[in-house]
């Protein structure tokens, strides 16, 4: 296709602005309010089309495109079925403020004005709007378009608005104005994504920043996640690395600095975190936060306590300093505006204290595969340039244990927590890591890991992968059910249960080029340890799929510890129904290390 | 487990109220917010638990089996993830107006008053409720409990409501409050799912209905889906015996009353009717309809004119004599005291007219597998007491030309029309078909037809069945895409290409216990013979999954026609991308039978 001039389509606007944001792959579904401008999609030079089996996957998918690549994650769905299909994956999005771009194909114009009882309506005069009412809550913005002289318009507004805000955006277009033609010189004008800086807001919050940071004797960091979301990666590695303090991630920060840094403790994850490190965290008499999100299950159950006076939050759009509010920022020009402010020698010699080890498994000697042997074999496996997608459930609490190279990118959605989330999402990670594959220094792969009860939800997506080519390795733990919800609650009821799947037919379900050299299984250590070392694994040239087979109730510690700590009822409720008590003490005993309580 | 006396959890009050109206399977997926009262499924007797492999399944499933059973579907979600994942089903059950209660295991009212970053939230200050707002405009009720006080009423309310209105109500349920006590002699009293009935409305509109009638010379009677979803088959079918006057189905309305009456014409699809059926409806008088639903997929594109002076509309809630409105009556009722007030000996004398042969169609020599082959195959193949889900495409369009044996049900959502329902519901079908076994005179089966493409959406399904141990047969038309949408747009286009899939695989993925013989695969007549006389498929005694192989583009004629009739342009783009034109003149050479105009 020539570039446009002239006369071009709405549609083919919309797509060439999106490509030109930095967006080359769009996922989706098509339906019949959507056929007619996915056409336009091919005219667009460099702009791709994945479709996906089911609308939620294809959600799922772009956000996993949007955490790898930084720009928006696109997907096209239709009126109703198909945007309502997606809305949990939205929900997602909006939970953990990754940027995703909703484009739904709508009913004509004139059906909607006549309230026609068109196939996906409800009722007998029905209102087309009712669907796009029910995402309301679940966007930050939406161009509900229908007229084409202000459609341009609103397609730029809700583009910047995705990135300013970071989180979802809608595109409502109905099928009928797609066709209809704009001025392709519209489009030499960019949008322009960066946020407004408010230079004296920013100044004093530098300054109240840089100041407590000057006062205090053992300042520390904490890394999560939201600096990932707002672009600001590049700026919080460089603090870090002058401020020259001791630092941790939270859960859902992992990775963003390199954990090999000298003065990397952990994973601060409150009272379930390794041996040492809560000790080195309370020991701080400044906590500096950065894109901080203090939900549940990134703080161990609220049990990372930050005091107010010790705490500075970096937060998307304020800095809390001790209390104070410091409003009308953006996180990623003042991190580099900090980054600028902090002197050049740092003020503090704090050296990173030795960390206790971490205590035997009980479960050592065990021949069968143990979670308590995973998670040190995986983090030997893992290369820097790999991307790990992390699973909710057994998969998260293992892999927040282990220590990356440098240059890994940890994708995990525990903070909104959807299982299924992470098979799906592999799809987008990898075609993201693909398109950015020439940019990076080494080639990585991306490797899933999740349960087969969190599997199953998405399990056709893998059949997408297969059909576009992209070579992901997949580890699969099966247990037999929802090990963590038995772990909570009704170890044996039959509600944990799930249907019983025979992996080995995944890949040639979906015409796998090679099924039996690319499907492997493990029900032994020493049959992991094989599997590990294989060339298919270290350097996989189609889609891997790995079945790791492990006792129903076998978890990692920090989730048994977690769990434990939660409630002392709990902790004979998992003991009478046969918890596997792989670290004997450290989850139940009650005498884990530190200053635990176990009430 | 005892009868409840005494004091009761509200969780198991709930169950106990659900299956009290007829529910005996609750489908669902488990989460961190339902788990405990799960548990009380397995207290009350009769009830049984069936896991999905994710909530839109879930609802779909619990939709087939309210349509089979005639009471509400129920389905059990968790906060945010599990009941927005599902939202796109209960949608469906809205504008089908399928009886589904969506319970909704909420964060417990401590969390919600508070505010906490619970895992599944949105923001640093999450509204709970956020989720519930976005289904506020699907469905009919809900019980937002958050007092135990009041929250049996509340259930009560809702599940009264549900039969009432036929649609989706929700039950939110905070995971603290499930564990209350409420008083066990509260399920004494029934809850009264009846519609009250105003006598004197009631009275008028089956007068104004007779008069109507007594007036006409040549009356005849369209019976349509929303019957079915009031319960009325039963008053519908007297109705029309008594009548005694040549009548008509909807496609939506197929298989409600026998089509084996000597009075059934056939499916009246306006323009695109079978040849001469369009023909006897026009020469009618006065048309009743009942339970009608006047979409653009069930009247072939508004196609089925019904001229107001000449018409009866029997809607759930009102009823329209040639343009004036009786309202406030309830459509079983009013059927049954239409019953009552038609004259024992039926006033016309109008015998069913002959209807012209179906043409022979041009592919009639082909040796591969044909639509035109494959339908009037299968109408050989239903059997009375057979139950048949026909998905929204191909299959809908083929179902909708073959006449039905008697006692024949016909599950089909070709209003909401979301692709990947019939897998899915086919579960829930099948599950309630084998509840009513017993009372059946003789055993059926549950029959599927759907697509490679739809199926896709829903494929993990048939583990669930195959785990539940029920013996649907699958028919799956291997087309390699969405055919339907071909039709429409982009014959060959990638959009509409789907992830090939190698159905051979399906069954030993989830541990069918005879893959082999279960299995079976049509690419020619002969072959579709074969398997449709094996006793497999005569009389399953496991899942039986058939794939019918068949060319990218060919359809039945009735889609072709359908689409051809609705734009000219349309019918040149068909020709030019290689439609198969299996009829030769039925679709596309504006010859078709009848006076249908091409423009």
């Amino acid at each position: 296709m020539p570039p446009p001039t002239g006369k071009i389509t709405l549609g083919r606007y919309m797509w060439e602005r999106l490509h030109q944001v930095g967006i080359n792959t769009i996922f989706g579904v098509p339906g019949d309010f959507n056929l007619q401008f996915l056409d336009y999609i091919f005219h667009v030079d460099g702009l791709n089309w994945a479709g996906n089996q089911n609308e939620l996957n294809a959600a799922y998918a772009a956000d996993g495109y949007a955490r790898v690549k930084g720009v928006p994650g696109c997907l096209v769905t239709t009126h109703g079925v198909g945007e309502l299909s997606a809305l949990n994956g939205i929900a997602g999005a909006m939970s953990e403020q990754v940027k995703i771009i909703h484009v739904v194909g709508q009913t004509t114009r004139g059906m909607q004005k006549h309230h026609m009882m068109i196939h996906h309506s409800i009722g007998d005069k029905p209102d087309h709007q009712q669907y796009n009412r029910a995402s309301v809550g679940l966007r930050y913005a939406a161009a509900e378009l229908w007229d084409v002289k202000t459609a341009p318009k609103e397609i730029d507004r809700v583009i910047r608005e995705c990135f300013i805000k970071s989180g979802p955006v809608y595109i409502f277009l109905p099928l009928d104005l797609s066709a209809e033609e704009v001025d392709a010189s519209l489009l030499d004008t960019p949008i322009d994504v960066h946020p407004h800086v408010d230079e004296k807001a920013q100044e004093e919050a530098v300054r109240a920043i840089t100041s407590a940071i000057s006062e205090a004797q053992q300042p520390t960091i904490l890394v999560d996640a939201l600096v990932q979301r707002f672009g600001a990666e590049q700026e919080t590695r460089q603090v870090v690395k002058k401020l020259n303090v001791p630092f941790f991630s939270a859960n859902m920060g992992k990775g963003i600095v390199d954990e090999t840094e000298e003065t990397y403790v952990g994973v601060w994850n409150g009272e379930v975190s390794s041996p040492g490190v809560k000790e080195v965290a309370k020991a701080a008499d400044l906590v500096i936060t950065l894109g901080y999100i203090p939900a549940d299950t990134n703080s161990a159950a609220f049990s990372r306590k930050l005091e107010v006076e010790r705490t500075i939050h970096v937060n998307p759009f304020d800095v809390v300093v001790k209390g104070k509010t410091y409003p009308n920022i953006s996180i990623k020009p003042l991190l580099a505006a900090l980054f600028e402010a902090l002197p050049s020698t740092p003020k503090h010699q704090i050296s990173k204290p030795q960390l206790p080890p971490l205590r035997t498994p009980l479960d050592q000697d065990a021949t069968h595969l143990t979670q308590s042997f995973l998670w040190p074999q995986i983090e030997a496996f893992i290369r820097p340039a790999d991307i790990i997608v992390s699973e909710t459930g057994t998969s998260n609490f293992g892999l927040c244990d282990i220590t990356f190279p440098m240059n890994i990118r940890f994708i995990t959605q525990i903070y909104y927590g959807s299982i299924g989330f992470a098979t799906a999402a592999t799809l987008g990670v990898e075609v993201a890591r693909r398109e950015q594959e020439q940019e990076m220094k080494q080639p990585g792969r991306t490797i899933l890991f999740t349960g087969d009860g969190s599997m199953a939800l998405t399990i056709q997506e893998i059949g997408t992968m297969i059909k576009a080519g992209i070579k992901p390795i997949l580890f699969v733990i099966n247990n037999e059910g929802y090990t963590i919800e038995r772990l909570i609650w009704g170890a044996k009821q039959p509600y944990n249960d799930i249907v019983p799947t025979n992996y080995k037919h995944l890949l040639p379900l979906y015409h796998h080029p090679s099924p039996e050299t690319s499907f492997h299984r493990a029900t032994t250590k020493e049959e992991l340890t094989a599997v590990l070392a294989k060339p298919e694994l270290q350097n996989p040239t189609h889609l891997q799929l790995v079945e790791l087979v492990m006792d129903k109730l076998d978890t990692s510690w920090k989730l048994g510890t977690l769990l434990a700590w939660r409630s002392e009822e709990h902790k004979e409720y998992l003991t009478r129904e046969g918890f596997v008590d792989t670290y004997g003490g450290w989850g139940l005993d009650g005498k884990a290390g530190g200053d635990v309580k176990w009430s």
